[in-house]
């Protein structure tokens, strides 16, 4: 059953449509997703545990059930090590099932979701990289999504073959590349996807100013498209052009860096006012993330989240604390201001990022399907010490 | 149904019994309890949410299911403004109800909870504050728990009458106090709790050393205890006596001091090189820092909980991923001195704690049914302000 | 008495000359020197405090003696309530007479050195501002110093006029802006400046990027010169265009951004490896920190300082320390790669910059004769909490 | 010429006298001392240098000249490689008569100091140790010095020793350790120093609270005494108890610690309200924090010193200063309350000090005279890093 009212309804009546955050990250430390390879298969393997999660994020104020289909291509399955007890036709169907089912419990969108492969960045063909997305399409399509998002492309030519292929199902397409606004985004054509943005790698305030730069080179191209973010729950000043990825600390010495509630407020604010209309998160985003930017866009969309049931607006919930100076702190220009301390005076507050600077076609990033060898680690190591 | 082991059993034997996390401060992020009053009619009306949070807990490792009993004496219900669609009888039964059912997945026990209460702040008297404890020890022993703990006590006279209801129903008990190292707890009697430590309020290794003071007051006394310890995850070097709540921080902007996994692992280490058996977690700690503990203990316990199947030691699982810079990081020495940055240089890496310095007795601290009137606030930041 | 080799045949010969540090800020920690209207008048009235300032930069290593001659024009001694003792007259002949009789104490240049004017920031035409500049020179040619230095320049224009009027004494003439990357170099000529280069407002890593861009642009033009530069000795990582004059902690709270004598090992390292030859220091350079960039230089330059009697390079002397575990430390890769603590855990490490972003032209900035009125602080107050 | 008031009648009548800063540290910058062994000879070598310091601290508002005489015992001179062009009397002699001519400029006592010898910490004997110290008397007696101070003593027994020998001159004596509140100052006995404190290892605040705790001792012993402080002008929060000597930071790399002025108004009136009179500084005091003791203090003293007429009290020169947003700057409360940055994300707050955790009596602590060989030093590298 899909709603009434299309994705593109929505963005072209000017509604805010606010996504959901991001499932590999909040899975990993729930313990159903394994960070390296990023393992897919909980959709088929513990339901329960996607069905909650999309819960959440429907109960915090999402508009849109993204499928949890990151990295489930044939080719990704296949690589370094996954456990293989699902094929990927299964766990897709089996993530489609669970978006649509918790879809319907409010009145949200199902999106299917592709993303880049290990086909590319292994230099296989054109032809073969929009065959992997044709197999996850093919699911998408017998299961009805009510629209497409091709997400966290690093490379500009595989985002197009994406969109190229997505298109052809008829279906409403977005397109997100993960790259900041130091990648150089003023080129970027939206292809022929209906709404374009950034997704991942950076934290919300360098998004929303890459999408300022990519609006701009779609208005100056003459075109139109709507813009959506789904950004970093982390704060990442410190980042080169290759975002979280090259942090020291990523993926499992990252908490330092989360962002506050209030932090969201201010990201969903300048996101909003940028002209972004479709705006959620990626890696980092928990439900209270995401409910932070339905609080503070309710004046522009006239209704508050289920969750906020839970939650008194600016720090409200606090007039009904024990202790009388933590009820002094229910006010928002105290949360606004504050300057939170990291109890770590041991540790620097920014960090030199690895920068190898290889990219697609570079010999260390030829994918294969075995786990890393010890030897090969050791050739790591060595190499990282540099 | 019962598991084969009781918790005296276990910790007579030698074995290392797992604790779970904080419910609280889970459930908050996930849009099912109220920040403020910490509401805990969850169980009741959000069953789902509470019963995924138990077995994510499960997955984890732990080997106690401890009842989301939290603050759900009649008293504290009345209190502040709550919302009272369920009785104090419901909630309680709910919670035990979904606690014994994921305790059944595995081989965990029940333990069914109490906690400081209004009454006792605003000077109730020792039988009206009994009664109140009564009221949920009602449940728990129609629900037939494995055994009871009494845990947030600040004050040790109010704990010392909980204990004394409680043993009353002949099941095994575990007391805690929520106070740190500069407590002076080389005087507190275990009464006859069988299991004694300290939770909450403070960071792991504070509560640690604060666990080592009290064992050593206990063996000065010639006495015998077993010995728990579940403290914050979040860094508190800067606390005073009060503990985090009087953190500018508290509760709102925690995010920077959260520990990683591999800050879990010393405290695991520390922990059990200090004689403390009963390990486990409080606000803040999510699954993933429960299994930290877990797989920390692995060689001692002889077995990985399930959840690691998702996640390799010390991350092991980098050794898949996709950029080689990354499968560098795949090894203990790198995580273990990594020092993680805030991505906050605006920020300082320690606070001031507020200290009103009020405590029992006070008027500021008498509890009162009403949400705080705005009048009632502005005195209040008046005098957070001095 | 002049020494045998002038100031362009060094630099056309390819030797590194080193300049000397910033005496304003470091005669104000001495006691000379108030903060606020930067009063020039020591030289006549404390020369033995000068003296002793030159001799110590002279130990260090230095090959100019650059005249205490800061903000010493007439209009700057008549703006804001500086005491009128001597006339500007008498301070220019005095600085030069110092810095000649320290100079011939070894084998240094004097260089006379005039900077911005009150005059040009309110708006005087070209003419009066050229006066202005006159007044200095035919002290300097007067007292017959070796070259000129035209610095501290924040207006291109005004920096083309000085140079105009330097020019015509004849002697060699070196003109710094004190302006950043941001600031737009590429378009900057260096009229006929023998040597260009920027001085001031950023930390030498910065100011080093500047002038690689002003190279750029003179070689970009086909033009020739020689590079100089004298940056701060803070670390100024959060400034905006404007310099360090916007930090909030300008200038009595720099203390904690001061450079050790290692950060000076890079700083004359890649500033040497950029192509600039003439390498000294502005506000926050002290002896030690000349001395750090002279021994940085020895190889290439063949000499140590006299004052490297009293220090072994890279932390040698050290090793005559009482504790072993402080000789531990006589080694060069224990100093380079410390990441030094600031003892400051409540303080951040990067500010939010003032930033009014008012300039020439701005009310604001209108100079006036007399000191601010308590009526104009107020107002100033009100603004800056804007 | 020795001034009409001795130290102890102007602390008999209640006057607080001010301290200098530290010749050591302050000369090192300036090229004259050598880090390691602490070279003394500069009074004897460059005497402009020592004079033109202790004249910026006698301009400061010090009402002592203390002797360069730091680390000029024979055996010290002797010790790893001191360079022995001067005698230690030729040191010992230059150095009274330059504190003497300064002293006579102003209002200033001269006092002799002789501090911690090699020989104890080598284990020789009372009467090897005791002969050390007579040595330096013989000067100071010759020399007619005002009175003594014994300082910088981390054994309270050689500050005993030291104490007998100096009191039989019949000369006024103060004596200070330097020892923080951790080292047990309870039952440290003045011995018969008329003046008893603490001087150097630790920031301002700690030697406060060390004092403070040395002055209960006293008194609940029904003693009397006076009470002095000169502590560093670094930050040591993060230091043990042996100071800041253990603090990976020393010596090279203390800069981001450097107390502002404004702390200094702070530590003054600190130390004024704990009761301590003669009130200086150590390692790391400049003249202008002299200055800002003095000026904080001037209400109590009635007078400004000298060098305020180059600085107006809490910043009142920036009423004069070029740009408005600075004369915004010239207020006490903005001064009081800034957090100033350290300009350094990339560094920590706090460090980890060493802890060898030897003292008097273990092998390493034993002095040589020779500088350490490189065999030595590599043991010490392969010990530190452990």
């Amino acid at each position: 059953m899909a709603p009434a009212k299309g994705i593109l309804e929505r963005l072209d009546a000017g509604e805010i449509v606010i996504g959901d955050g991001g499932f590999v990250f909040a899975l990993e430390k729930r313990g159903y997703v394994k960070a390296g390879p990023w393992t897919p298969e909980a959709a088929a393997e513990h339901p329960e545990a996607v069905r909650q999660l999309h819960r959440e994020f429907l109960r915090a104020g999402a508009n849109v059930m993204q499928t949890f289909t990151f990295y489930a291509s044939d080719d990704k399955l296949e690589n370094r090590g996954n456990k293989l007890t699902f094929t990927g036709a299964q766990i897709n169907e089996a993530a489609c099932d669970l978006a649509r089912e918790v879809a319907n419990e409010g009145d949200a969108l199902v999106a299917g979701g592709v993303c880049q492969t290990p086909s590319y960045l292994s230099c296989k063909s054109e032809s073969d990289v929009k065959a992997i997305f044709k197999k996850q399409l093919d699911v998408f399509v017998k299961k009805n999504v009510d629209f497409l998002i091709a997400e966290y492309f690093e490379h500009v030519e595989e985002a197009v073959w994406a969109v190229e292929v997505l298109k052809e199902t008829g279906k409403p397409v977005a397109a997100c590349l993960c790259i900041g606004p130091q990648g150089d985004m003023h080129g970027v054509s939206p292809a022929s996807a209906q709404i374009v943005g950034v997704n991942c790698h950076f934290d919300p305030l360098t998004c929303v100013e890459a999408v300022k730069l990519m609006k701009a080179g779609v208005e100056k191209a003459g075109l139109k498209a709507h813009y959506m973010v789904q950004p970093l729950a982390y704060h990442t000043p410190d980042c080169n052009c290759q975002g979280f990825i090259d942090l020291p600390e990523f993926p499992f010495g990252l908490e330092p860096r989360i962002l506050t509630r209030w932090d969201m407020h201010k990201y969903a604010r300048e996101a909003y006012n940028a002209g972004i209309h479709y705006i959620g998160g990626c890696c980092g985003f928990e439900p209270y993330h995401i409910r932070a930017v339905a609080e503070e866009l309710a004046p522009e969309r006239g209704v508050l989240p289920a969750a906020s049931e839970k939650h008194g607006t600016w720090g409200a919930g606090l007039e009904m604390h024990t202790k009388p100076w933590v009820r002094a702190r229910a006010r928002r220009d105290y949360w606004e201001t504050l300057k939170p301390a990291s109890g770590r005076p041991l540790c620097p507050s920014l960090s030199n990022p690895d920068s190898w600077g290889v990219t697609k076609g570079d010999a260390a990033l030829m994918q294969q399907k075995e786990a890393t060898t010890q030897d090969q680690l050791k050739q790591l190591f060595d190499r990282s010490k540099c």
